[in-house]
C-alpha cells in the first residue's frame, strides 16, 4: 500500500497527523483480519497479536521491507521472536501488500497452508521462523553480522515479547551484540506486563530496562501504540552508535476492550457473540468471518518455497597427507578453513564466511582462520545457545557460516537451536571437535557420543564422520559451499592416514567426498567391519590381527550415518557376518542405523554393534578406548565373538 | 583437620592471623597436591586450580561440611560450577581429610579412578558433577529450594569461574533465587579475568557486577587470596536478606610465578623442569611427582558409591476413568499430582514434592497442585536451562523434584540438561505434555517427535508414554516413588479409555504399571500392531476397519519403549508381520527399537515403521494425524500394506 510512502526507509523527520491516521486505519483493519483469523482457526493468541500490531504496521512501513524486496539480498530483516503473535504480524503483512488478508485469515493455522501458528519462513515477509521463545534476538544478531560480513546496509530489527526477556540467550544475544557493536540491529519490546500465566512481577519478577543497560545498550521507551513515537524511536535506534532497544509500551489486546489486560486471551480466539462484539468494535462485522470460514474448505495456498543453494564460494585444492604425517582431524580441518577464508577473502563475487567461536578457538582450530581473516571471525564466549541460533539465521543472509566447538556443546548443549535451524532450511555448517570418546582426559561429561543421534531426529540435518585428514580435509571443502545444515564431527587425537593395500592415501589426492558412500578400505571373506570415524583405523588394525589367526576380515567405512546407502551396504556385505564399530551410543548410530536398514529390508543378517554402552571414563584416550572395548583389540575380540 | 574449628559454621567474627596462617599452609599444601595431580595425569587445569584454592579452603573450612557428613541430609552444599578446576577442589578436599592427598593427585583423570577430569559426585564432598560451564548457579538453587522446602538449614555454597558469567543460564538462576528470596543460597565468583582465549574483556566483555545488581542480588566484593576477607564476606553473604555473590577478585595461577596470569596454563600441565620449579615455589620437590607416579601403577581407588533411593511418599489410591470419561492425559496427570500433593502434604517422613512450571501451568496441569500446596510450586518463568538443573540437583536433596513442561522445552530445548542430571544420577521427574504431533494447532517449532530418539542417547533415562488416562494416573504415581530419572510424556488431546473386549477400562481398576512391560490389547491372527501412547486407541479402531475386511490384528501397545521386553516382543508377534506406530520420529522411537531388537537376535521378521516422517503441519490434530498417514485409516493402511 501506498500510505506510507513518505516514511519508508526513515526519510520523514516525524510523522504527521495525517499519516498517523492512515497507520491507524491500516491498524484497525489488520487487527480485524488478525481476530478473523484466530477466531476461524479456533485458535491462537489474538491478544498478543492486537498488542504488538502498532509495532508491526509502523516498522513494516519504516523498515526498507515490501513485497518486491521479499526475497533481495538487501532488504531488511524482520524476526518476530514471539512468533505466536503470527495472526497479528500476517495481518499487518496483509497490510502492505505481501498478500491478500482474507486469504490468510481463512487459512490460518490450517493444515496444509503457509500460514502457520507460530511465524515461518513459507509466509513472504517472515526472515526466521520462531514460535519457541527468547530465541529471537540471536537470529536477529545472525542477520546484522551477515548484513556486515556482506557490507549490506540491511537493518535486522527483531520484535520480542515481554515474557520471554527472561530467557538466558536474549542476555547471550545483548552481549554478542554489544562486543561487536552492531549498529544494524534494533530491538523492539511488546511491554504489556502480560504472560500466560498472568504479571511479569508474579510470573517472574525482571528489571527489564535494567538488564538491557547493564549489557551495553541504549535504551529507549516509548507508548506502543502511538505511532509518531514509535516511528521517532526506531528512527532513533536506526542511528544509534550502539545497539538499541526500544521497549514499548502496550496493552495486551489493544482494540477489543474485553481483551484488553486479560491473560486469558493470551492463547483463546473469541467465539459467538464476543466474536461478533470484537469484530464490531474492529469495524467489521460477522459476514468477514463466515467468508473465512467457507474460504477455509477452498483450495490451500500456496506460500513461499524456501530455495537452498550452493554458496559462490572457490573452496580451493585439497591437500593430501602422507602415511608419515601425524595430524589429527581437527587441524586438518583448521587448515582447509582457513585455505578456503584466504582464496575467497574480499573476493569480487565470493559468499563471506563468517567464522564463530566460544572460547576455544586453539582447541577446535579455527585460530588460524581468525589470523587470516580477523574482520570474518566471530569470538562470541561461553554463549552457545545465541551463537548456533546466530550462526543458523546467519547461513541464510547470504554468508557461509561456520561454527566450530567441542561436539558436546555445538550439537548436545544447543539441539533445540540447531532444530529449529532445520526446521528454518538453514545452512549453518557445524563443526563438532572432540567428539565421541575421544577428548583426551575430559570425562563423560565432555564425550559427546550421540551426536548423530540427536540429529537422527531432524529431517534435513547431514552428518559426516571422517576417518582420517585426508577425508577431513575434503569433506570440509565440499561442506562449505553445499546448502542446507551439514554437522562435521571428529574427535580430538591425531590419527594415522588411512592407506590403501599399497600404501597410499586413501582418501588423497582425487578422492571426491560423496554424501553416503560407503568405502571399501580392506577385502575379506569371513566377516564384515562397518566403522565410522577414527574408528576406521583401529578397524583396519584389528584386521591385521585377526589375518594373522586366519580370520579374513573386509574392511567398510561410512563418514554419513544418516545418509548411508542401504542397498551398498546390503551388497558389500554380501550376507557375512556384521560387526559396526564406532565411539558413538551403541543404540543410536552407525550401527543402530545399519541394523535397522536390515530389519526394514526383512533381511536376516548375523549383526553386533559395538558402541558406546555406558558413560566413559576420564583417563587417557587409549584407556578410555580399550576399557570401553573400542580399541583395535575390542573390535578384534567383537569379530571373534560374532564368527562363534 | 583441625586448623580451622574455631571458624566452622561461622562461629568467629573474624579470622585472626594465627587461623590465616593455618589457612596460609594448608592452602600451600593443597596447591603443591594440585600441581602434582595434573602434571602426574598430565592434563587438567593448574591456573584454575590454584586461582580458586584459597575459596575452597576458607569455604570448605567454615561451610558446614565434613568427611562425617559427606552423606548428611543436613550438610551444606558446594557446587564448584567450573568443575574444570576439579584439581583444586579436590586437593582442598583433601586437606580436610575427606580422602588422601597422595591417592588424589596419583590418581587424578586416571581411567576409572574416581577423581575425573571434571568433579563429579564419586569423590566424596562434590555435590554435583559440572564440567559444561554456566549451570552450577542453577544446580545451587536447586540444592536451596530442596532444603527450604524440607525445613533444613543447609546453605547452598556455589563457586563459579568468571568466563562462565555470560552464560545466559546463569542469569535464569539469579532470577529464580531472587524471586524466591534463597537466602540460604551464595554465590563466589573466582573473578582472575582470564579464560581459555584471553582476558575477559577480548572475549566477551560484560559489566559482572552490574548483571547480578540488576537481577536484584546483593554484590560484594573481595581479594580473594585474603582469607580473612573472604571468611567475613561469606559470613556477611550467609546472613544476607537477599541472594547474595562474592566477587573474589584473585589471580590466575596463583602461588606459581610463571603461571600466574597466563592464560596458556589454563589447560596445560606442568612438565619437566617448569614442574620442578612449581613444586620448589610451593615448598615441595619431584618426589612427590615422582610418588605419584609411582602411586598411579598401584590399585584403583574406590570413590563414593552414589546410592538412588524410593522416596518416601504415599502415593495413594489410583483413579480409574471409566469408557464414558472424556478426558485427556494431562489431566490425569494433574489430578494425580495433585492427589499425591494433598496426601503427603506436610505428612511426618514424607519426601516433599517441589513442582516446577515454566510461564505453563494451566496447559500442563500442574494448576490443581499449585493451589494445594502452593508452598511447593515454583513458577520459574521462562527459564528452562535453570529449571532443568535445578531440578536434577533438588532431587538428590530430598526431594520428589518434578517439572512439567511442554515437550520440546522439557527436552529438546534442555537435552544436555537433562543428560548431565543423568551423569548426575539424579531423580528427575519431567513431565512433556503436548509431545508428538499431538499439540493442536501450533505447528512444527512446537511438535515434540524425538524425546524417545533424545533420552535414548542416555544410559538413565526412562521414557513413559502413556495410553490413556487411566495408565496415565498409574504410572505417575509409581514414578513419583521410583528413584532415577523418568520421562512421562503425553499429548495434548482427549481420549478415549481403553477398554479391554468386554468393555472395562483396560488400564483400571487393579492395573500396575510396569516398566518394560508390552500389553496385550487385543488378540488377531494375521498381523500385530505395536502402538506407543495415544497411538494405542486409533490402533484398536483400525483393528475394527481391519476385521471388516476379513484381516484379524492383534493390537500390543508399549509405554515404556527405552525398555521394553525384547523376549515378550518376539513372543507376542509370534512370526507374523508387525506395523509399529507411534506419533514420534520413525528411525528413533519405538518402531527403531523393535526393528533393533530384531536385527540383534538375528530374527528377520516383516516389519514396518510408521511414524513421523518429515515436519507436521500445523493444523487440527485430526488433520494433522491424517496428513501423517498416522490416524486409524493410516494405521489401517499401513497394515494392508504390510500384508502384501
Amino acid at each position: 500500500m501506498r500510505v506510507t510512502e513518505e516514511m519508508r526507509n526513515f526519510k520523514a523527520e516525524s510523522i504527521g497527523e495525517e499519516c498517523a491516521a492512515r497507520l491507524r486505519e491500516a491498524a484497525r483493519e489488520a487487527r480485524m483480519w488478525a481476530v478473523v483469523a484466530t477466531s476461524a482457526a479456533n485458535s491462537g493468541h489474538p491478544a498478543g497479536a492486537l498488542s504488538s500490531m502498532d509495532i508491526y504496521i509502523t516498522l513494516l512501513g519504516a523498515a526498507n521491507v515490501s513485497p518486491e524486496l521479499a526475497d533481495s539480498p538487501e532488504r531488511d530483516r524482520i524476526v518476530v521472536s514471539h512468533g505466536h503473535t503470527s495472526a497479528g504480524f500476517y495481518a499487518a503483512l496483509a497490510a502492505y501488500g505481501f498478500f491478500p488478508a482474507h486469504e490468510m485469515a481463512a487459512n490460518f493455522r490450517r493444515a496444509g497452508s503457509p500460514y502457520q501458528g507460530h511465524v515461518e519462513r513459507d509466509v513472504p515477509g517472515v526472515d526466521w521462523g520462531t514460535g519457541n521463545l527468547g530465541q529471537g534476538l540471536a537470529a536477529g544478531v545472525g542477520f546484522a553480522l551477515a548484513a556486515r560480513a556482506r557490507g549490506s546496509k540491511a537493518h535486522s530489527w527483531v520484535v520480542m515479547g515481554d515474557g520471554e526477556q527472561v530467557k538466558g540467550q536474549v542476555a547471550e544475544a545483548r552481549r554478542i551484540a554489544a562486543k561487536e557493536k552492531l549498529t544494524n540491529l534494533t530491538a523492539l519490546v511488546d511491554w504489556n506486563d502480560i504472560q500466560i500465566s498472568g504479571r511479569l512481577e508474579d510470573v517472574m519478577p525482571a528489571d527489564i530496562p535494567a538488564l538491557w543497560a547493564a549489557d551495553g545498550w541504549r535504551v529507549l521507551e516509548c507508548d506502543g501504540h502511538d505511532y509518531n513515537a514509535l516511528y521517532t524511536a526506531m528512527k532513533s535506534a536506526a542511528a544509534s552508535e550502539k545497539p538499541a532497544v526500544i521497549l514499548c509500551k502496550t496493552v495486551m489486546g489493544k482494540g477489543v476492550s474485553f481483551m484488553e489486560n486479560i491473560p486469558d486471551y493470551h492463547g483463546k480466539a473469541a467465539s459467538g457473540e464476543k466474536l461478533e462484539e470484537a469484530l464490531k468494535e474492529l469495524g467489521g462485522d460477522m459476514s468477514l468471518f463466515n467468508a473465512a470460514l467457507a474460504e477455509r474448505k477452498g483450495p490451500l495456498p500456496a506460500g513461499r518455497s524456501v530455495k537452498l543453494e550452493r554458496a559462490a564460494l572457490d573452496t580451493g585444492a585439497p591437500r593430501t597427507y602422507t602415511k608419515d604425517d601425524k595430524k589429527d582431524n581437527r587441524g586438518a580441518f583448521g587448515k582447509a578453513l582457513a585455505d578456503v577464508g584466504e582464496l575467497n577473502r574480499k573476493k569480487e563475487g565470493a559468499a563471506p564466511l563468517l567464522v564463530f567461536d566460544c572460547d576455544l578457538a586453539g582447541s577446535v582450530k579455527v585460530d588460524g582462520f581468525a589470523k587470516l581473516c580477523p574482520e570474518n571471525f566471530i569470538e562470541a564466549g561461553i554463549q552457545e545457545h545465541c551463537v548456533a541460533t546466530a550462526a543458523g539465521a546467519a547461513s541464510v543472509a547470504g554468508v557461509v557460516s561456520v561454527w566450530a566447538d567441542f561436539a558436546v556443546f555445538g550439537s548436545d548443549e544447543v539441539y533445540n537451536q540447531q532444530r529449529l535451524n532445520d526446521i528454518n532450511r538453514a545452512g549453518t555448517k557445524t563443526v563438532l571437535t572432540h567428539s565421541g570418546l575421544d577428548v583426551g582426559e575430559d570425562g563423560m561429561t565432555h564425550q559427546c557420543i550421540d551426536y548423530v543421534g540427536l540429529f537422527r531426529n531432524c529431517f534435513g540435518w547431514r552428518v559426516i564422520v571422517p576417518a582420517d585428514p585426508n577425508q577431513t580435509d575434503r569433506a570440509t571443502r565440499w561442506m562449505l559451499a553445499e546448502p542446507g545444515n551439514i554437522c562435521l564431527a571428529m574427535g580430538r587425537g591425531t590419527l594415522p592416514v588411512i592407506v590403501d593395500e599399497k600404501g597410499e592415501p586413501f582418501y588423497g589426492g582425487d578422492y571426491k567426498f560423496r554424501d553416503g558412500e560407503i568405502d571399501l578400505l580392506r577385502d575379506g571373506r569371513d566377516a564384515v567391519i562397518l566403522s565410522m570415524g577414527h574408528m576406521a583405523g583401529r578397524a583396519i588394525e584389528a584386521r591385521e590381527t585377526l589375518a594373522a589367526e586366519g580370520i579374513s576380515v573386509r574392511v567398510l567405512h561410512c563418514a554419513t550415518p544418516l545418509s548411508m546407502d542401504s542397498e551398498r551396504l546390503f551388497e558389500l556385505t554380501g550376507g557375512l557376518p556384521l560387526l559396526t564399530c564406532e565411539d558413538h551410543h551403541a543404540d543410536s548410530g552407525l550401527g543402530a542405523a545399519a541394523a535397522l536398514a536390515f530389519a526394514r529390508a526383512g533381511k536376516a543378517v548375523k549383526i553386533k554393534n559395538i558402541g558406546v554402552t555406558r558413560y566413559g571414563l576420564s583417563g587417557s584416550n587409549k584407556d578410555v578406548l580399550a576399557d570401553m572395548g573400542l580399541d583395535a583389540a575390542g573390535i578384534a575380540a567383537g569379530v571373534r565373538e560374532l564368527l562363534k
